[in-house]
């Protein structure tokens, strides 16, 4: 949120759900650059600083915005009135700063909505075990969202952000990606994970645990936009309602790409039992997500090379952590690359369709791209190739799958 | 309290006061801009703004002072935390931003200071009856902290003002006005209700019920500046402490003016039971203060004039009132003047002391100022002169007085 206009706007959209005869409750993330700025203050003041402390300070942001955003409403003639995370409470769970929301009392939420008030709620902030105000990490408010919905059984979601919805790859590198309709939780994981950062994946998840229907559209909309009941943004839904949804589906729905991996190569690591365990358990102390993995026989008997990719970020401390282990792992050499990306195309409908992974490897080895490592899920394939190719490897598959836009402009 | 570097100035002198063996609880008030920030905030989302969602806006600025505070002395090697007015709590009664502090529950607060960690509470804000966030109006952290002092039986409280102490009149007036090393609460009273506004009026009164000994420095202090035990600001204090003090003590204390009264003269008013009630119950329904109020006696038999004086923001409002009641009152004219100021001499030593208000009067005749009316208490007298005679009286009755500086450049 920006400022007290795009507070209007917000308002604006409440207002038009509450006449559509929905009880409405609003969960608002800070003003636009508030949150930087505080947490600006936190490192002036402490660099080192206290979870608990940088949470009261950082968690006014968005409670601001609930105070401003009640105003406007009643500005408009609406009841309205803001709940802070203690008030309501949503009680919290795990360290200050990353808090997981455990519990949501809502019943003097749902009796203030059934009356006819909108709820309005800072996102992002709860209430600790101990009575102390704690932030669920950034893009925390995602997750609130979704965790108020579930607990006052919202029929749906409405997540309003700076894009209008879930398309099927980035339209800044395929201009005939298009808008999905819907897509199911486990696509949007998937998606999201991959480096179309949409929603925090967090907030995915809870919904598809809880049963939540999201809608992700855009809050920079015009006031004769299509009311949200219209669908004009993307509906994330299980799986069950997207066969009721009874669009036509594709076997792919969505092509990602993730320019933030990292591929390290360890040669010649003795091929005998422990020797994998004795690479990642070390990697997995410390916090380091690693994703792809491949092990190729080596060139001598009795040896092996062991292929795997991490965070760019984790890099550095990756190749100290592997060095300090030398020894006891056993291996030759640390082969380090960060020029790579990882491609991914993404569906639901290749669980029942064979031979979608195998159209992904022609369709790259027509053009010439070469496959560093490949991973498959259920609902996903994903290839590790030369960062530079990315754009055009995105563009091929997107063009393979049948994905681009045919009614629009290209 | 402006920016981080004023809160790190802050941390230090609380340092030193734990480090000088006291247990300390520090109240806070926003950074420098910030309530106004806020409060502008709230008045574009809502000109006629709800008080309820306008408390949890601006209490927000508190919020983020302390928890920075907290941060700042932990950076500093303090044990430390904060503590919201929800938390302790600190329980207000009364209305939304001018809430009145009720109760506060101390224990939680006594037994972590008894641990050694400071305890870091916003100013301004407390909790209502119902759990909301309450604010107490501007220069409430004042009243804040007079309160928790109260709650923790604290040994004094400081309060660090943007002025070093109160002093025997305005020295921008005053060039040889001289600090006092002490005042006791009706002084203080009578002080900040004329025009010395150091503190919140409301925090003397509360300190004077509670017995909290205040003292009120400045917060512009250098790192080799006196400990605050030193007692380099002014003390407020009891009648009884002041003469254990046993200081050589004036008369008159200080002399304090007020610029922001207007007078006004109703003629040839029924000199008949009620005739004086119906002029003033209706300005006090409107909440209208009415200060000094002078009846002479008219040229007409049977008719009086009634002079009084009112906040200048209020003639108009006083004037309206007035006219719309012209035949129920029974007046002739309604004359005004806010061209006046009020001059008072404060001092407990004048209970004791006849010719106090003599004196006062024969120095300004002197001078030729002209006495407009006269109002006394037990330990003030005020009186009413020409607005453009203000610096002159001040100095000619500082003189009188005996209270200028004899040490110091004139």
């Amino acid at each position: 949120m920006a400022g007290t206009e795009r507070i209007r706007r917000v308002a604006n959209i409440v207002r038009r759900q509450q006449e559509a005869g929905h009880e409405v409750a609003v969960v608002v993330s800070a003003m636009a650059g508030e949150t930087d700025r505080l947490v600006n203050f936190c490192r002036e003041a402490n660099p080192l600083f206290d979870p608990a402390e940088y949470d009261v300070v950082v968690a006014s942001g968005e409670q601001v915005t609930a105070g401003l955003l009640a105003l406007t409403l009643q500005a408009l003639g609406c009841k309205a009135r803001s709940w802070m995370g203690w008030q309501v409470p949503i009680r919290t769970v795990e360290s200050h700063a990353k808090a997981r929301v455990d519990a949501i009392d809502s019943d003097r939420l749902c009796n203030a909505m059934a009356a006819g008030e909108i709820a309005v709620l800072p996102g992002f902030q709860g209430l600790s075990i101990d009575g102390r105000v704690t932030t669920m990490g950034r893009g925390g408010s995602d997750t609130s969202a979704v965790a108020v919905a579930a607990a006052v059984s919202a029929d749906r979601c409405d997540i309003y952000t700076d894009v209008d919805g879930v398309y099927t790859t980035d339209p800044r590198i395929v201009a005939r990606a298009r808008k999905l309709k819907a897509v199911t939780y486990e696509e949007m994981l998937e998606l999201a994970s991959v480096g179309a950062k949409v929603l925090q994946t967090r907030s995915v998840g809870l919904a598809m645990k809880e049963g939540v229907r999201v809608q992700v559209l855009s809050s920079f909309i015009d006031d004769d936009a299509p009311p949200a009941d219209d669908l004009p943004g993307t509906l994330i839904v299980s799986d069950e309602e997207m066969e009721k949804l009874d669009m036509e589906r594709q076997h792919v729905t969505g092509i990602a790409h993730d320019k933030n991996e990292a591929k390290v190569i360890l040669t010649r690591v003795p091929d005998k039992p422990g020797a994998v365990a004795n690479i990642f358990t070390p990697l997995a102390d410390a916090s380091i997500n690693v994703d792809m993995i491949i092990q190729n026989v080596g060139r001598e008997k009795g040896e092996t090379d062991v292929t795997f990719t991490v965070p760019q970020a984790d890099l550095a401390r990756t190749q100290a952590l592997l060095e300090d282990r030398r020894e006891s792992i056993g291996f030759n050499r640390i082969i380090t690359d960060s020029q790579v990306a990882k491609i991914s195309v993404v569906g639901v409908g290749m669980k029942s369709h064979a031979g979608v992974a195998a159209q992904m490897f022609a369709a790259l080895a027509d053009r010439g791209i070469n496959i560093q490592a490949i991973t498959t899920s259920e609902i996903k394939v994903s290839v590790l190739i030369d960062e530079d190719e990315t754009e055009l490897a995105v563009r091929i598959l997107h063009t393979a799958y049948g994905l681009d836009a045919v009614d629009e402009a290209a």
